[in-house]
């Protein structure tokens, strides 16, 4: 995106070496001679071939990325992934978390939890033109044309899906300009095979979450079993573990300053085509409403649970979200007040209107619409903001998913809601078990009393007629403190068994039942409909103009020689760059390696760094093997290392490979400062979290004694 | 100190380059080759002469070092230490704080405060043999040997001073191992030229004190005046410049990373020779005792003045002064978190007594005796410490001097207390003086209930009766409130003619006033002078102690073929080194230099960030003049710089020369993890902050215009 850099001058000045950029296999062709620049010894042409190495020994694991790094399917991501894994098979009497795990033989690795997958991709299809030939148009054919695309992308996974043992799914490129319909193999039995301890694979906890410098061991590694025909199987003693088309070589040399590193992986979701208005909103309305809001929340559970160490220790996971987003969301705001984002976006745009003006005049007419069409959203934003925090109510979204899970179970599979299918029962199940964990009845309650409150301080333009009239409000809150007061009196939800019944009850027999909570699920139901409609609405409509904005884009970048990459969408990605550090401010560098001798600076010997004895005495007594290399202050092991990669969430795990394809760690977090480039890429300050291959070796080999790993994997010098 | 390296192996591995060293200018000779070694270019046997260039240039504010930077008296130094000067001259119609003020001709400049001083070193002579032969010896002489020693001292500042115009003192080195007279010549009309806006010249003000990395204009320019027959002169519109002996030619090239610079100046104190337990008794009884006090005066002022305006400004001098006590004494004990300083003291120890049993046998006895007497004053410790804050007291230490000038007045001035001879009196009548706009009742009745309250929780043990009498308590503590209650209700001293007559009104005419505050001072005294006699007494003995050990000391060193400095102690020094950087923590490296997108990236436009618009525009306009070098960011000039040299409080505004003995820069602070330096020097951390002469120039050049001052100095590349 060169052409911004006159536009910010002063204030950002990017590098002409900008690695900007979540590429979709098939564009890495186009993108070949760059590659090679930056250092690339393998056929860059050949990279992109999902059936090839590396991209087929890259794995999905559904909210993270892994990869296979032995023949006998072993799988090494990060330890933050292999969480739920390890934390199912911790007891009070064995607690994995606290000292990890190591399976000395295939077999004694031990099963993760029921929803734990490996995906090996298996195709990647361009449907765009099944999907965009012959929909409705017209500013009245909204949610028609919503239900037209989901309709023809559910048919297109339910064909794909044929036969069983393969997860497809359609993923959206540009808002609509393009569709791929992705093919996995899904592998259900999956196992734990070795996780540090915590005290390393956790190093420096929230604390040192999105901060450089790192030291953190944040890899763990699964195994992937199949049934004894190779197919993916349920958990069974008679499984095998899968033998992968191919698997990474890890590199016992690592990777040094400025040298090439890629990553392949899952990335979530960014934000980087918003318009200028868009954007403005995040800045201006979404990031400071939301920290207030968060602020407020987390002292209103705080509040609730306070002297009562039951209630505290089931919120403390909720209280762990809601403080990450916190951060997410400061981080963005900080980042915001480096540059104006909002200008820069709208001199970008101006300089393409003026370019489409004459070249694709049809961009101009979809970029005025789509902004009319945003300004109708934000009438209503206040009220759908506080709504949202019911979602953090667990009696409601428990009574709302037994009801609508009901309703939708009545239709014919392909035609239910998103989320609601055969599909979903596990998961759907396993949400309704969990809340015994996660309630507390005063918790919940000022929960809804916030949410409602705030609701009630709304203009009435913004009040919903179906709420207003469930909580009994005319004029003062007495009505809705006694509606909350009957309904945590008087429900039964915070029974399993009655739960689990509810759940396949029928939705007549919940439209009957005189549980307040149900009652309250079945009275707002036609308000949460009504709202989905409008967003739904809204997204169809959305389909008719942000393609072709995005098409104009994607013409106009053409135009300047370049390709445009689409914003993260979960779907499998290459960002290709170097090893590098930064400088957060005038006078201060961030060296891009960590080493040993830091987490010795670190260590407390409480909370969040207590690293293990064995681990310190390793480093003083300088047992490094043979992972040595010369740091500034001696003789060390890298731990982590930054590099300029592009990634985002979901991007965790990916496996980091060096010029040759071989592993040289494992992408983990990114830096404070990069977190809104989200929004937009500084490459001066956007940096990746990497966990070190060496450090990772030598855990492995000098402190927990996974030798018979280190034997089954192909270590390369 | 290169036999400390083993015993600290993993906690600090010293480098073997350390530039510890505060040396006397004679000591210089001894270290010429290794200051040829890092870099000086001129003849390094010669540096240390005090009649020769650079050394004749470098002057004494006092509290500050400066130097001579013109033939005209123009003298250079920090903003920090001009202070006073722009204070003194600023009205709220003509505020030179924030605005800053230029001279645009010899004789627009502005008499500094009527204390200011610029002093220039004549000669420095070891006076050791006067003071410490035939002094009494023995166990029970303390008080005795404390008074002849300074009976010695004050002859010989007499003779010295004989003729005036002079000023002379007598340094003690190492606790007394040595004496050194310096004479001085006094210059007092000293006058105001050149202040930047505070807005360069405090640019980060509190928040970035000690603070890397560091972007403050912290520079000023004075000139010395004397009477036309070239003599100091009280000030006078006949009088004219002074012309130096010598003068610094001001570098516009300044210098790089690894360049040589070497300052001379007057560092204040530090404690690098105490013993492990007097670091065992810093570490762990007085930094969190008197941090744990600080915070709690802090906040007595702060609720005392609360919603006061009127007060809050008079305490703010008190306020900023007490937070840099407090930043200072956290910056000591973060410091000393970062190795066993104790250890390491006791090891060191325990290597000089082992070589002193065999070669200087009355070296251990020394230090046996030595440890025994500290440990007496170990016992009332506490109180020692809460009674210091009745220092805080306006009300009492006004009183106090009061009586104390009185009665000291009958002596002959020779026999005087130290601080109440005749050359004090104006300094005295000043601080009486300023007490109207430093002083509330109501903050400073709490000051005192604060420490009478933490007085009365002191054991029986260290109680004084005579305090006790005065409060008249008995058991609970509603009698002093009651003598506070009279104290504050009853006194006139807060009547500034009534102070100054008192002043002068003889002890007998304080011994009958009926002001509370002055009985009080009257009733107290006898306590003080014992208190004082209790301090002497055991100075005097630690004459006898010290200097045996110190001496020994300095003999193992030569043993080892080294040279070892003294302790800062207000006399000059030099010490010499290069610039550069440093590593905080793993993955950190400070960078040496600062530069002009700092600024722009600090600024907020409010509080202690708010550059000037003038300023800021060159910046943008890249309006560099000939100052520009290569920075990371392209084209800019270097605001400040980072050297690893020894110095301390005293050594603000002292020039820093380069290898051929040219300004470039002055320092003015050290960073954060310099603090505990005062105590242990770790090389790898301790760095002292300077202004950089190109960002001085450019200011001048570019921004403020002071083509005069520019023509006047010797500017050379």
């Amino acid at each position: 995106m060169r052409l911004l850099t006159a536009s910010i001058a002063l204030a950002l000045s990017f590098s002409a070496h900008a690695v900007e950029g979540m590429w979709q296999p098939h564009q890495l062709q186009a993108l070949a001679n760059d590659i090679e620049a930056k250092g690339l010894a393998l056929d860059p042409k050949k990279i992109g071939d999902l059936n090839a190495h590396p991209l087929n020994a890259i794995v999905g694991l559904g909210f993270c990325t892994a990869s296979f790094v032995s023949p006998m399917g072993l799988v090494v991501t990060n330890h933050h992934c292999a969480y739920g894994a390890i934390q199912y098979n911790s007891k009070p009497e064995r607690n994995l978390l606290k000292d990890g795990f190591l399976a000395k033989k295939i077999g004694e690795d031990l099963p993760g939890e029921p929803t734990l997958r490996v995906f090996v991709t298996q195709s990647i299809n361009d449907v765009s033109a099944k999907i965009r030939t012959g929909l409705p148009e017209g500013e009245t054919v909204g949610r028609k044309r919503f239900d037209a695309i989901d309709e023809r992308q559910k048919k297109l996974v339910k064909d794909c899906e044929k036969g069983g043992g393969f997860r497809c799914d359609v993923y959206v490129f540009h808002g609509g300009a393009s569709y791929f319909l992705v093919k996995q193999m899904e592998i259900r039995d999956v196992r734990l095979v070795y996780a540090p301890a915590e005290a390393i694979g956790k190093f420096g906890g929230d604390t040192d979450n999105w901060i450089w410098p790192r030291h953190t061991g944040d890899f763990s590694f699964l195994r992937a079993y199949v049934g004894p025909d190779g197919k993916p199987a349920d958990f069974s003693p008679a499984n095998v573990p899968y033998q992968p088309k191919s698997y990474l070589k890890t590199s016992a040399s690592g990777v040094s300053d400025g040298d090439f590193v890629m990553i392949a992986g899952y990335p979530g979701r960014t934000n980087r085509y918003r318009l200028a208005e868009e954007v403005n909103d995040a800045i201006n309305f979404t990031y400071p409403t939301q920290i207030k809001r968060l602020q407020e929340v987390l002292g209103v559970i705080g509040t609730a649970s306070k002297d009562r160490p039951d209630a505290a220790l089931k919120y403390a996971a909720s209280i762990a979200s809601l403080n990450n987003g916190l951060k997410n969301f400061e981080g963005n705001r900080d980042g915001f007040q480096k540059f104006d984002a909002v200008k820069l976006k709208a001199d970008e745009e101006q300089t393409i209107l003026a370019w489409a003006a004459k070249n694709q005049p049809k961009g101009v007419q979809a970029y005025a619409d789509l902004k009319a069409l945003l300004d109708k959203a934000r009438a209503v934003r206040e009220r759908d903001q506080i709504l949202n925090y019911m979602n953090n109510s667990g009696l409601f979204t428990t009574a709302r998913l037994i009801y609508r899970a009901n309703i939708e179970r009545a239709k014919p599979d392909a035609m239910r809601e998103y989320g609601f299918q055969t599909r979903d029962d596990i998961r759907l199940e396993g949400s309704l078990r969990q809340l015994d964990k996660r309630w507390d009845k005063i918790v919940d309650r000022q929960i809804l009393d916030y949410v409602f409150s705030n609701y009630l301080k709304l203009p009435s333009a913004q009040r919903l007629p179906v709420l207003d009239q469930w909580l009994g409000v005319q004029g003062d809150s007495n009505a809705m403190t006694a509606k909350l007061d009957a309904l945590f009196s008087g429900t039964t939800l915070g029974d399993l068994e009655t739960r689990l019944k509810l759940f396949k009850a029928g939705s007549a027999a919940i439209e009957k039942s005189t549980d307040p909570a149900l009652q309250m699920a079945v009275a707002l139901m036609p308000m949460i409909l009504e709202l989905e409609n409008t967003v739904k609405t809204r997204a169809g409509l959305e389909t008719q103009l942000r393609p072709v904005w995005m098409d104009t884009r994607i013409a106009f970048a053409a135009s300047q020689g370049k390709t445009l990459y689409a914003d993260a969408n979960n779907s499998l990605r290459v960002t290709y760059g170097n090893v590098m550090g930064y400088s957060p401010k005038d006078g201060v560098q961030m060296q891009p390696f960590t080493y040993l001798n830091g987490i010795v600076e670190k260590h407390t010997g409480t909370g969040e760094f207590d690293a293990t004895k064995k681990q310190i005495d390793a480093i003083k007594a300088e047992r490094f093997g043979p992972y040595a290399v010369n740091s500034p202050t001696g003789k060390s092991i890298p731990v982590n290392f930054l590099s300029d990669l592009d990634i985002t969430g979901g991007n965790s795990g990916s496996p980091t490979l060096n010029s040759r394809g071989e592993l040289v760690g494992l992408a983990f977090d990114g830096n404070y400062e990069a977190i809104s480039s989200g929004w937009v890429f500084n490459p001066k300050l956007t940096r990746t979290i990497h966990v070190d291959s060496r450090y990772m070796l030598w855990l492995m080999d000098e402190v927990d004694g996974a030798d018979n790993l280190l034997k089954e994997m192909k270590i390369v010098q």
